[in-house]
């Protein structure tokens, strides 16, 4: 083997060493990103980017089959038409970058490359809403947008990103409520079908909600370090973004009317939350629904008769049912094992010249490292079936992870003993509502308030806090 | 009928009288954009946007089939990454959007919005090339760039618009040009399978290459008033951006060597070829392969029993093959027929109580207005024929167009009187090669060099302009 084939795969930090640099290490490695020289904005190599691609085709199909249609509305927005709403303008101002020259022109007007586009959705609402018959309006859009974050992490925090942000309008506030949480559950739905990921379903406190909205609700995962991650977020804004850009209708009764609006988005973060719940010291492990690769076929002593022609005439066969990758190159058996599992491939298949005198092939699944012999005939069956084990195991692990890390706690000094015992993870316990006792607690614990659940339960009737009368139960942690 | 409901298409203004004027009208009232407060940036609806979401998925396909991968690269090119490649940068500079603050923080150094991303390419390839193994690297990225346009026309010219660029790296230069002529005709292969729009192939003439090529090919289009509208381009590096970003590999001799570039892009303007091309004073004609809704069912009579019934079962059972609307408002069946016909569904179907009891239904056709009664047995069968159909004939027609307006001319004073007789096309002539007869022949006819058509004819051995001997033929004309 010449000098430069010997590539090897180098060996990951452990993440028991070191989290955030095992999570740093598997981004590279796993040729997810490269670096750009402007300070958190990633490239988004093709492995990344395919798995933003099969995110993107999931989603769109459920945004589809619950009504939405797609758009695309302009990058820049004018100063002042982001000043419109004022909660909004006062959230978003202090992290966007200012466009202030075309050419060498100064521009009359600073434009901002958004950083979420309800004000532009809002202006375009105006123009085109006239009647009850125009209801809803159920848009989304994929798009990049800017945020001029301080510090920055690849997938988790960007100053550039991709997502997709849902923005609807409709006649009543009822109905706008109904779809904030339809789209929740969307997610939910897609996390835990597509992503492995199991996720709690809640309320954002007023204090961590969307800078104009009236109410925020997220999920919110756990990663393997105990920390949580808000996986997604729908917004409800009553009229009052109607009322700042004028949307209004004329209703069946003939009066003029504010519509109430909606907005929910995901972004590329899920990439990192699949890293975070599913990785491991080896590298990726791909949920089989948004892997790029699902199978890949590496041919065992590939250079004896018959082996490369098996192993392409199996690569043909199998790319009709699934997304599968042969490995014909010269590289050694070792450095392919090694090299897949990095990439966290979920089924590797080995044929060689024994398994195709008998009829068979080996498969090896990257979640467990379970080998099962398995016949020729019917192998899509078994592959099917291997993917959709492997699914369940994810899924189930992940789920293990997040409730054996999700405590139950009555007092603040509990919640930190709890957290320097056992590590991070959700703390479930009581709240009156103030946001003093959740600043308070955030400040001695470091445990900020993620989400008020909507399974909610009575842990007891007091504040973990203030230890006054409290109704609200709220998962508490650290997050990314 | 409310009064609300009596909603009618208005009429457009007939492409005889001002084109111009016809083309605004169809881009407004077939509700493909809506203008923002941002001069030059639109907002693509929802018929707008599927268009170019089929264009997309249409031509992503062709890209994968050649090889090709999707990445995803920074929005912002730092203003030293930019001016790295001289040409480059001075052919971009004078039309970019520059950033200048981050919040309320001016940045150290401008970053421009890509308006294209050539740089950001070649800074991630000196990162991940090292050896004739890492070739070729054949990348393609779908996004949005910004050129500081002064004037602007929707689809045409726009200051946001949206695109794919392709970018690639090879280890020879034999290699690199195969790539770009490839490119190039998988553009005019995608233009005529599925746009119905024909085109000429050629080279651009020096003066009009882009910014940094070695040389530059384009696919030019003839449009309903004779002006011309490139619509794709593919460009040949050879190793100038290699050299100026020092991209090299390891090549199997052991030597350093630079590696040779294409770039390639078609974007949203392609609708705006749509629209020329087939469009009539009813409207949008849209190609069946790119049509967001290929069947518009109208149920006729749709009171009467049975009727509706009907129309759904039919919509879901064609669904399975096919892209259908079914349109059961109670607006009249004056105000759908003009309103598919505005927005340029190739099929409309009508279905009443006799239809119903014959087994059968109506097709029409929107490019030509034929009139058909169709068994619902096998429907599937007839409106894929007729699909087909409808695009040979648009194809021909868009062709005949072509052929039709190209005239041949010897002299430059032929050429200013073909043009003021026949109007705008293309013209054949012939031309020595240098820059000032290139530029002469606009000043006097206003028809610019279009291309350097691959297939060339012998005209003469004379230079249209100065007489002298000239051995390459080119298309001239007015274009968009």
């Amino acid at each position: 083997m010449a000098q430069e084939q010997k590539k090897l795969v180098e060996a990951i930090t452990a993440m028991e060493d070191d989290f955030a640099q095992w999570y740093t290490d598997i981004v590279k490695k796993a040729d997810l990103i490269d670096y750009s020289s402007v300070k958190g904005c990633t490239v988004l190599r093709p492995y990344g980017y395919a798995i933003w691609e099969n995110i993107q085709k999931d989603l769109d199909r459920r945004f589809r089959e619950t009504g939405h249609e797609n758009v695309y509305m302009p990058l820049f927005i004018p100063e002042s038409l982001l000043q419109k709403e004022k909660d909004h303008v006062e959230g978003f101002a202090p992290e966007v970058a200012w466009v202030t020259h075309g050419g060498d022109e100064k521009l009359s007007e600073r434009l901002c490359v958004r950083p979420t586009s309800e004000t532009l959705f809002c202006e375009h609402y105006s123009n085109i809403i006239q009647s009850h018959r125009d209801l809803p309006k159920l848009y989304n859009q994929w798009c990049n947008v800017v945020r001029w974050e301080k510090t920055t992490r690849p997938f988790l925090r960007s100053r550039e990103f991709l997502w997709q942000e849902g923005h609807t309008a409709h006649a009543t506030a009822e109905e706008a409520r109904e779809e904030t949480v339809r789209m929740l559950n969307v997610y939910a739905d897609f996390c835990r079908e597509s992503l492995c990921i199991p996720t709690v379903k809640g309320r954002k406190t007023d204090s961590d909600k969307f800078a104009g909205a009236e109410a925020t609700y997220a999920i919110e995962a756990l990663m393997h370090d105990g920390k949580a991650l808000q996986a997604g977020t729908s917004h409800y804004f009553g009229d009052g973004f109607a009322r700042a850009f004028d949307i209004t209708y004329t209703d069946k009764d003939n009066t003029l009317k504010y519509v109430h609006q909606t907005s929910w988005g995901v972004t590329t973060r899920l990439i990192g939350g699949v890293i975070m719940s599913h990785g491991d010291n080896n590298g990726l492990v791909l949920p089989p629904a948004v892997a790029p690769v699902q199978v890949v076929i590496l041919p065992v002593a590939q250079h004896k008769e018959g082996v490369l022609e098996k192993a392409r005439e199996l690569k043909e066969r199998l790319s009709r049912s699934f997304r599968v990758k042969l490995d014909d190159s010269d590289n050694s058996a070792g450095w392919k094992f090694s090299e897949y599992e990095m990439k966290g491939v979920p089924l590797r298949l080995e044929i060689g010249p024994k398994d195709i005198e008998n009829g068979q092939c080996v498969l090896v699944r990257r979640d467990n490292r379970e080998k099962s012999f398995v016949k020729l005939d019917g192998l899509e069956t078994a592959i099917s079936s291997l993917l959709s084990d492997i699914s369940s195991s994810m899924y189930e692990k992940a789920l293990k992870n997040l409730n054996d890390r999700t405590y139950s706690c009555l007092t603040a000094d509990e919640i930190k003993s709890v957290l320097a015992e056992k590590g991070d993870g959700f703390i479930k316990a009581m709240w009156c509502g103030s946001e003093d006792c959740e600043n308070k607690v955030k400040e001695l614990t470091g445990a900020g308030s993620r989400c008020i659940p909507f399974e909610q339960e009575i842990l007891s009737d007091k504040c973990v806090c203030c230890g006054k009368t409290a109704n609200t139960m709220i998962y508490w942690g650290k997050a990314y």
